[in-house]
């Protein structure tokens, strides 16, 4: 079901039923650039990772979200699902509020619309929000107002200890108020709408009614629809008159703050339920979640990591799922779509599903993709059919999907891109540190190119390099068990320098911080290649073997002419990546 | 009339042919965002505050963009007129080029919206547009890959001199395409494409090529609509048709470069054309059509004069003209709404105007208010009825609208928002300096107020404070005789430092650039008071108030509940002013 701020309170309570008796949730969001997969390195450590994550969803929106809520029926022994596609955009509330500015990136734009998406109706009718320091910020800003209001009113202050001489060509037109004001005055209106003016001109006029009306008149600014803001004049009002006033107009602008909440509400439902969370690919989606309608993100990883724990105790990621066992040897592409079509098949079976009664939602067959709505539905189903696989045959429905210790396994891992080794973020305790011996940090002249730097490890055999910048690079060995040696050998030099991997990080870490302790990762054999060889991971070969080609001039062996096309500016390198974001980010 | 990329080269001849026989041009564009009044001083220079909008100019997009030529007809002594109104929008071109980024501000996006501009078919439908330098690096950029790949053909290199060894879990897919290629060999299919893979794959069949078909295939990476890049097997071909194929494709991303050029066409027809441009508080546009369709803003602001004036020889805008001389008097706002308005009536009279033969424009009574088209038209008409008012009146028509010498005192003058002083850029020459001898810079600790500032030169008057940080603000005397009198008794202090704003100048101009000797301003006498009091400087006096107000915290004279509104974080400040920007840009 689609929600704008045309029908968003009507629909809340619907959806707050749905997620109290629902079995878990699936979410998708929709944002206007991605920036981030170009900036990671193979070898980013989480951490590492987040930071540049972090980074990026401080410059984009998020302009669509998707909550799926999946409920198992024992009954009727099926999932009854029911899905809504949120429309988010905060348009500027009140002067009390800043202004928003948000990065846009073409390719997603025009992925976006390509993919039918209204930016129109974003702009028009997108739900407000506001994260919980906005919030607090606003309201405290609201009573301080208040109470500078009432502490004027009580004190008679009518704010002029200083009086500004009235500009030559400013008088007509203070003459013609104060003409105005008298006329008033002496007829029956209930109140004077004064011309409009600026705000130095406002300023003028409220010297002059202390001058020359302070018995007689109330002033009032008022902003108009169209954002003018008009002075109204009124016969004076007594003192309680005054504050009674003052106190409506807090009271309205409270409840308009309640407005501003908007599709916080919904995620504060999400969280209060404690509920599984499903996300494909979730990292972006996830701190975006945080940042934009909870908490902003903090700039410490295990700060972090803690908060986003504790808001949300169960997340599960289908791309982390479905990239390890046992799934990663039956699942070619984890791709959304792709993922979706494969557990559809053999081995794999899809439990029987249909829409809670008169509720809307889609089917597997509409063409909605990257809608977010429908990418948060397909979730879900890919999840339900995984997490059945993962019960014995003989397995019965209900108890199942009753039983989340079928889950433990992937539970609050989330799934991060581009890194080797099947690195994810681990919210339920430390981080995976996969060995890294085999790996170094090497610096260098900047005249260096890929050539020279394989010369140098050619008796150690092929190496893989992973840039960071022109003068510096991680170098990993096919030969694992030449790391010593190689190290050993090359550590001498007066034009280069060499490190373990690990020393690396202590260093980046600050000295003062202690090594982390080596724990192989369970999800790879030693006896695989480099990054770029799995074949379950797409964007993490591709943007590995990138790291060399889009420096091709430098790169051991490059294919014929997609290196010529690689070999112009740095853009390439974003834009090789930039048009697999679209699917590497599904 | 609507021009987006569907009908741009279709309608691109009749942009030309009217741009050939006009009298003048007007032009009008709608951005993504302004960003620049708030941080604008009352008592920037004309430097700085170039300085600041070029900030500007690199941070939004320009999305839409009007063009009004203006041709009168002796013959039947009326003004002929059309208009188009482009849609501008640069989606991604192709990995050669970068992937652009841009800012939005969420009050501009509104208030376009709220005007009923259509995102939707901007993104889908926008034309794009290179500056000079971007079409240069693309075009360079194309001629080496071009070279490089001869080059490549030419040396039978195959590039590589380095062979990886395949990782266990490609071994399957290498298999396949193996067999699939020895299967094309048997066969008589013309080409063969290769399942999609990753580009480390794709790097890994050009390998096999070369250890175990060299003699017998030639591969190519071909790109699809989807972004998708795959491989495709034909038999080998000779040196020649490799050398074709490879000419056939440089070409074809020329001509692929003339669409990318799109509305710089346009923008290079117009400077051509050497005519006359007219805008209504022209900056901003400006330094967007130069920056984005013609060449990158450069730092200095000296070279940016030189630079569009050669561009640009003769400008004209209808805000500087109608708050100058005679205009002043008789114009009481120049919102480009009011001044239409205002020049429809006497003592103006609005020549009579028709569109030209068979060509869309607009009419007065159209309701398409900030319409980048629609404000185009409305500044030609206004500006048409100023022209004629500057002639004697018995003067004829055509005599008048073939004289460009009444419009000497205008010419090539921009009018600068916010400044005091009537400022504007003088494009034919030096800049005014007008006199800031009662102007003061001064710096004092965070802890001061307004009111400490007040008290401090209670002795010599009022005073109006101009903020720059919470520690330094500009100080203007009401009475400017008291200003040498001033200095002498303050200039001893611990506390605080004043100086002149002369030497304050030269300081951030570094002590090397000598003082520019003052020429007295012709636009104001030195009896008027300081900037807020102008009427008809609407932006100027409010900004200029609004310094104070929105650190009212410290403000002389607070109005009661604006003030209240006003004091909260400096988000305001941007708001007071944001709310005024959509008509201070008009």
């Amino acid at each position: 079901m689609e929600v704008t701020a045309s029908n968003f309170k009507s629909v809340l309570p619907e959806v707050e039923a749905a997620i109290k008796k629902c079995t878990f949730m699936s979410i998708d969001c929709e944002m206007t650039g991605l920036n981030t997969v170009h900036n990671i390195n193979v070898y980013d450590t989480p951490k590492q990772y987040y930071e540049k994550v972090r980074k990026s969803c401080k410059e984009f929106l998020v302009i669509q979200y998707g909550l799926s809520m999946f409920r198992y029926d024992k009954d009727t022994n099926l999932f009854k699902h029911q899905t809504y596609n949120f429309y988010i955009f905060r348009r500027p509330m009140n002067r009390n509020i800043p202004d928003q500015r948000f990065l846009c990136q073409t390719s997603s734009i025009q992925f976006l619309i390509s993919q039918g998406f209204d930016f129109n109706k974003l702009f028009k009718e997108g739900i407000s929000y506001l994260n919980q320091t906005e919030q607090d910020n606003y309201k405290n800003n609201l009573e301080d107002i208040y109470k500078r209001r009432t502490d004027q009113i009580q004190s008679q202050k009518n704010g002029t200890n200083d009086s500004i001489p009235i500009p030559d060509d400013a008088k007509s037109f203070m003459d013609e108020v104060e003409k105005q004001i008298e006329v008033f005055l002496e007829n029956e209106e209930s109140e004077l709408r004064l011309p409009k003016c600026n705000a130095f001109y406002r300023r003028l006029v409220y010297q002059m009614k202390t001058e020359k009306f302070q018995d007689k008149i109330s002033l009032e600014t008022r902003q108009l629809e169209n954002k003018d803001r008009i002075l109204f004049v009124t016969r004076l009002k007594s003192k309680e008159e005054e504050k009674e006033l003052a106190k409506q107009k807090f009271e309205e602008q409270l409840s308009e703050l309640e407005d501003f909440v908007g599709f916080t509400k919904v995620l504060k439902m999400i969280v209060d339920s404690g509920k599984l969370i499903v996300g494909h690919n979730l990292c972006l989606d996830f701190l975006h979640t945080i940042d934009k309608f909870l908490i902003p993100l903090p700039e410490e990883y295990e700060e972090f990591k803690d908060m986003a724990h504790s808001l949300f105790p169960k997340i599960l990621d289908t791309k982390y799922m479905s990239s390890s066992e046992p799934f990663k040897d039956l699942i070619n592409s984890n791709i959304l779509k792709h993922l979706l079509d494969t557990v559809c098949e053999k081995p794999f079976k899809i439990p029987s599903i249909e829409a809670e009664n008169g509720c809307q939602s889609y089917s597997v067959n509409d063409e909605k993709e990257h809608e977010a709505g429908f990418d948060a539905f397909v979730t879900g189903l890919s999840f339900i059919s995984m997490w059945k696989y993962l019960a014995p045959s003989e397995g019965k429905d209900e108890d199942i999907f009753g039983d989340f210790s079928l889950l433990e396994p992937y539970l609050n891992r989330i799934f991060l891109m581009v890194l080797t080794d099947n690195q994810y973020i681990n919210l339920g305790g430390d981080d995976l540190m996969p060995s890294r011996d085999h790996v170094f940090y090497l610096t260098f002249p900047r005249e260096w190119k890929a050539n020279n730097i394989t010369q140098l490890f050619s008796p150690f055999g092929n190496i893989y390099i992973s840039w960071l910048d022109d003068s510096s690079a991680y170098i990993s060995l096919y030969k694992k068990d030449q790391a010593a040696i190689a190290l050993s050998t090359l550590s001498q030099s007066d034009t280069y320098s060499i490190m373990t991997f690990a020393r690396r990080q202590a260093i980046l870490a600050g000295i003062r911080t202690p090594l982390p302790s080596p724990i192989m990762s369970k999800k790879r054999k030693s006896s695989d290649g480099p990054p770029p060889s799995s074949k379950k991971r797409r964007t993490d070969s591709f943007n590995s073997s990138s790291g060399s080609f889009t420096k091709s001039k430098r790169s051991i062996d490059p294919i014929e002419e997609e290196q010529a096309e690689c070999e112009d500016s740095g853009s390439s390198q974003k834009h090789l990546k930039m048009f697999d974001e679209n699917d590497t980010w599904e």
